[in-house]
């Protein structure tokens, strides 16, 4: 099958322009420490946003002869891009959304790259440096920005959903932006483009030209979930652990609509954060919320996280069925006790610093076969300690679902192989089977094969 | 049925709020000459915006208690508000959109009274004078914007439309958006609100921050078509023909989605102007289009056409089913030739003198029993002359449906009777009734009791 | 004597360039009634702008080639300029703020000619309708700002000074302007120049983009008193009454620097005002302030004052000498107190309502020879119609100073005859004198033939 | 004496305000490897402009009690400020423009220490490192901005000039801001002064919203040079050789106006880099000017470049005397020619790429007495050798006239004693006398003592 592509040179707009001669020259570099590849392949992902593939192996090898390089000019830098699917452009020219994506992909892999990986001034094994790292690159990114109101508000949710349900997150951000609060997803299809949607009619209902929809990403995932170009605020993180911080850490509140395994990972990190000790006091709004359809959908969740990390766990989030407008309503007043609590402590508005992160939820997880054999799945442990170790399960199903180099394990060695406690191995391998039993797991389209066996 | 109210004060933002002495005192001058009654109710059906309500009488029953009062502040006026729909408002605070439609009444009323109505500048029995009047009231409301290139499609189509051929002009105005055209209609619901929410999506994903969503109204229809606050430009025109007219020169395209009475009006009433042989060599694009479940409507209306107006009528526009893309492709190529055109001619961008439109089609028709009665609906009359009198037709039909005066006619006297040549009226009357039976005469709801009755 | 001149072709920014038809031709009528004349002379006037040149008939003559024109362009009209003043342009481009005056003396001379001559909506008999009017003209040239505070400061004073008031002036204005007070005068050099340029380092240095230096003139003066490009908000009113209400209903409040005849005049008019008893309770700061070599001129202006209004005129003004920031702290605590009593009475900060004027101040006086021999200038009237007369002398006295038609009539008629009490005329002809043997009559360079004649 | 000061805590606007926790620990480090030392005394010069003040000794002892430091608050951090310069404020309130550099300040000490110096992906020892710093610091700073046309005039000269060159170096300002040329200069008083002003007037008649005002220092110079507060860009380089590298980067011309050893410094080090053979074809405009009573120092400079570095040195500036407008029209000229040089090249118009700069003009200097005794100052050199070395002995002169550093070590060991060719030395004694008798040394007030000794 032939895609459609196209050639193009583009210029950026605002700051980025300005590359010096060393940074042109590393991202120019094809040696394995250079830069391309990864600049490339993030590129390419950006430029697919609103094609339906999920597949970041099928993504690469669908556009082999894509190819993005760049050319000094007296203005600044421009990109010249060849081969580029169609779908980025009207009538033969990009659309200035997604032309604003592929400069932020390039400032934050520049930036990540000389200012935070060899830079001394950040020890990434200690937890304080990793939150340094994020920081940083947010700042770089101009998303931390002091002037505003804490009105961030997450949305999680899986990119495969149906109509439904998709429907339903629309009407979401529909009422969060009528009430001028601000959207921040992981990026893609579904459940991270249905609320950006509702916001942007909100929005212009309430005259809010300043309206943010945030999308964070990290190269890993950018291709299976490519952001929309609504998105106005794109950063690239450098791995899904940096990721899922730079969320709990700028946004003021989360919203989580249905979704697979990935917001399964999303719902263990941010609880087991919750679940420290130390942030036992911290207001942090959770709301999970979906249409009449999906009451039984959390209603499963809810059951997995009592069986798993107990009611404790359940207290720190409240489950809203068919009704946007109460959502958007009880999440302005859980922002309001955010904006109280950083007030009497002088914390920061646009980075929760006082959020008590354990280097368990820090530390990369890499889903190879061996380290998702050996996670510990058992009651014997700290609750946040089970969190964090259920998350990086899901994490790796997430690889072997999506993702390129988890595609391609799968592909030479097998199903990953999780073993654990049979009292949460049950109803872990019900929650994944419901999953899959609801086409949670990819997009459509294709019979779903799962890339995991429980082994209770 | 209790309807819920809001009590507010409000100040306005810009130019605005800037009133002399006197202004204030016509404004709050509840006599026969003074303008708080039409201030009055232009100010609550733009507060009712979302409602599902097209009936002006069922509105001002409704809510009888709304009262609205200028105060000036040392700041400038400021607007008080008793017994306002609870509509426009979240959580207490009124919609901004919706809040700078009650200043935009404000401006235009004031406007028209104190500087067109009375002043001897404006020969308002000269075809030169109307259209200065139509100029100055669009100028003072500051929408004729010559920095600007032609970008401003009309679309036209009815206001009770169903979810198919809603999502389908959504996507049109998607289309549009995503080739940065802006947006005008009448204000009011269906096929006027769907292309605004599509361009507002498109717009965010182009960055045009710019973006206009003009909408034209006047005193009589608002009631029933209040603009949605998407709509970022109101104006108010004295009355139906000057909209009409302000529609024609201001827009560079029309595109006709599927409607009833009123959308046979400006279909009627466009196609009159362009059959004048002055405008035979003026580019104007004109599309009829919807989704495939409006193939045969289009049909109908191209055959009431053709038996009609005849074969040169037809050679004016070009209907496309079910491809939005092309209809925004058709509209900017057809927008391109407009500039070259009038660029020739050294001819405003933003307001097109060169039109021709004949004194038939801008002289006010009230549409009495009488003057129903004794319209001329036959052959032996131009063709430009033969549209100008459906189009009153049509009006009067509209006026019955969903205006407050006209309703109250109707209860007092029965039915309008329209007569005319059998070659029209069966015509005609065939195409009513295809209106009523496809439920495009009023919001869905209540069963429809038609207004006229055609007599043969 | 040969004058460079230049020809070129402008297009104008903003709302102005959107004429009507009817408003273009107007423009273009030479006929009696037309506009061409009165635009044509102002608009040579504004592009004089920095020559040492103060007499309206030797300009006129000087550059009898000059013409200019409108075109209609499909983005807007343009101006085509023929035989201007090479001083208007750097390198042959004219200066921006010359530019911006033209189109806002086009702006004026149609809106007063269609909305304001014409219009049965203002009855200029009548003490409401012409303040009326000067709020619809002001408020057309869009200065009346409803969000701003109170920091309008009217800088009054002769255009012909000395070196030391010239430098003290602009360190007056600096001290202003570093206090971000902005500036109105009557356009002009000397004492209406200097405060804008010490202003316009004073806001740079806070960093005050919006600074206002509002120049307020009339046809008449306009030659003699050209706007200098700092000048960023022109009005053009239409006559000197008009001019000087204008300036004490948008003034927060007003500091005389030493002048002539002009200044006598205006210390004359806000001391007829503030003498009225409606008057009495309203704050007005007034200073009256120069360097140290203009102590014994103001000792003269006071005593004058004493002689002829008596002690409570004395009372309305603070004379400070030689303190530039003593003048500029007194200002904002008088301004302070301006905003309080609006506050209080919600009065608009933007336009002074409450501020009675008599008609006697309001009704243009036109100094011909017998108007001039007609004053009544004795004792044996109140104080504020004694000051109305005495502003008529002084008036009549700039005419045949610096107007082309005053100077004409000097030409024709020989002196104007002032006659009156002697009580009056003694400290009236000690003060023409004095301003005579000061150079403070007209620019330097030629002596100074007086044009009129006290006669006791 | 006693001096003026004020107690306050200020805010910062913009990206600045968000500092990471460790960059606020480093900022509030006293020890001697912290920043908190050329923060304060940085901080204590900007606050200090305005006063006539020359002396970075006295200035540091004179406000002894002065300290700064930094408060984290939900919306960023502020500065609490203890005993400082009552000049930087009117009425109690900080001048906008002083404020503005406390963060500048902030800004370039945090990035310098955290991303050059101790970053090792910059070689300090390299000359591309050195370059690579530059740039960083600068961009990080936003003053390149790449959608500008070149058009950034360098303007040198002494802070201590004669009001007829200040005046005159107003003149030159306002004949370029006319030219919508923008300024940069070294900060401080004197022809570093005078061209903003008069560039503020030029730009204000041009509305020229986005006139820059760039000064560049550097922490040894800024005590003496404190930036005035129409500087709205300031950048702060880590020393005098990339200060003086940012110039001839960043800039698109040089004015040179009369001035001391200083502007002899910065006069060596550009015609040194010029006379490199790579830059032979480079367009660079210089120009030498002055009012009619400096036309003997521009010969005697001449002279002394003519004798020592030989007419190719002579033949890349012009010398113009008293006349600002041809000074104007030749930089316009001149400046155009660098904007196709580098175009043709595709070579930054914002950053200087192209510009060979020798390493010895790169390599910090410190002026202690051993090295100033051991400066190469013969003719068996090459000439841009020779030029450099030059450059440090006048760079010594300054340090030991201005530099708190400098005058210690006067102070502590006497004389700085320069030997060398008496071909040379004669040319250089005969230029140092007469800046001396000039009073070109030091601001007026006391009698100037030489820091230095001519040894033959």
């Amino acid at each position: 099958m032939e895609h459609d592509v196209v050639d193009t040179l583009i210029s950026p707009e605002g700051r980025l322009e300005v590359l010096s001669k060393s940074e042109v020259v590393k991202l120019l570099d094809t040696s394995q420490g250079g830069l391309y590849q990864v600049f490339r392949n993030c590129a390419l992902a950006v430029l697919n946003c609103g094609s339906s593939i999920d597949d970041g192996k099928e993504l690469l090898e669908r556009y082999k002869s894509f190819d993005i390089s760049i050319v000094q000019r007296e203005r600044g830098i421009k990109l010249e891009i060849k081969g580029a699917p169609a779908i980025a452009f009207v009538d033969g020219k990009m659309i200035k959304g997604i032309h604003e994506h592929l400069f932020a992909v390039l400032r934050d892999i520049i930036f990540t790259s000389s200012e935070i990986t060899d830079n001394p001034n950040f020890d990434l094994t200690r937890t304080e440096g990793i939150t340094d790292a994020v920081f940083h690159i947010m700042r770089n990114a101009n998303v931390l920005q002091p002037q505003r109101n804490p009105n961030l508000v997450v949305c999680w949710g899986g990119h495969s959903i149906n109509r439904v349900e998709y429907n339903y997150s629309k009407e979401v951000g529909y009422q969060l932006g009528l009430r001028d609060l601000d959207i921040c997803t992981g990026c893609g299809p579904g459940a991270m483009k249905g609320p950006m949607k509702g916001a942007t009619i909100g929005h212009a209902k309430q005259r809010r030209s300043t309206g943010r929809y945030l999308g964070i990403s990290e190269p890993g995932i950018i291709a299976a979930e490519s952001p929309n170009p609504i998105v106005n605020d794109l950063v690239i993180m450098p791995d899904i652990e940096k990721r899922l911080e730079a969320f709990v850490r700028t946004g003021h509140g989360i919203i989580v609509f249905p979704g697979g395994a990935g917001t399964a990972e999303e719902i263990l990190y941010v609880l087991g954060i919750l679940l420290h000790p130390d942030n036992a006091d911290m207001p942090f709004p959770l709301i999970f919320t979906g249409p009449e359809t999906s009451r039984e959908y959390f209603a499963q969740i809810d059951d997995f996280i009592g069986q798993t990390l107990g009611e404790e766990a359940q207290k720190r989030y409240k489950i809203i069925v068919d009704d946007p407008e109460m959502v958007a309503r009880e999440m302005q007043t859980g922002i309001k006790e955010v904006r109280e609590y950083r007030k009497s402590r002088s914390d920061a508005y646009y980075f929760n610093w006082l959020l008590r992160i354990d280097p368990e939820f820090q530390r990369p997880f890499r889903p190879t076969h061996e380290n998702m054999r050996n996670l510990s799945l058992h009651k014997n442990q700290e609750k946040h300690q089970l969190a964090a170790n259920l998350r990086r399960a899901f994490s790796g199903v997430v690889a072997g679902n999506v993702k390129d180099e988890g595609i391609r394990a799968i592909e030479k060695f097998g199903h990953f192989e999780i073993h654990g406690d049979p009292a949460i191995m049950g109803p872990m391998d019900a929650l994944l089977t419901s999953f899959v039993e609801q086409s949670r797991m990819k997009l459509p389209g294709k019979a779903y094969v799962p890339c995991y066996r429980i082994v209770q």
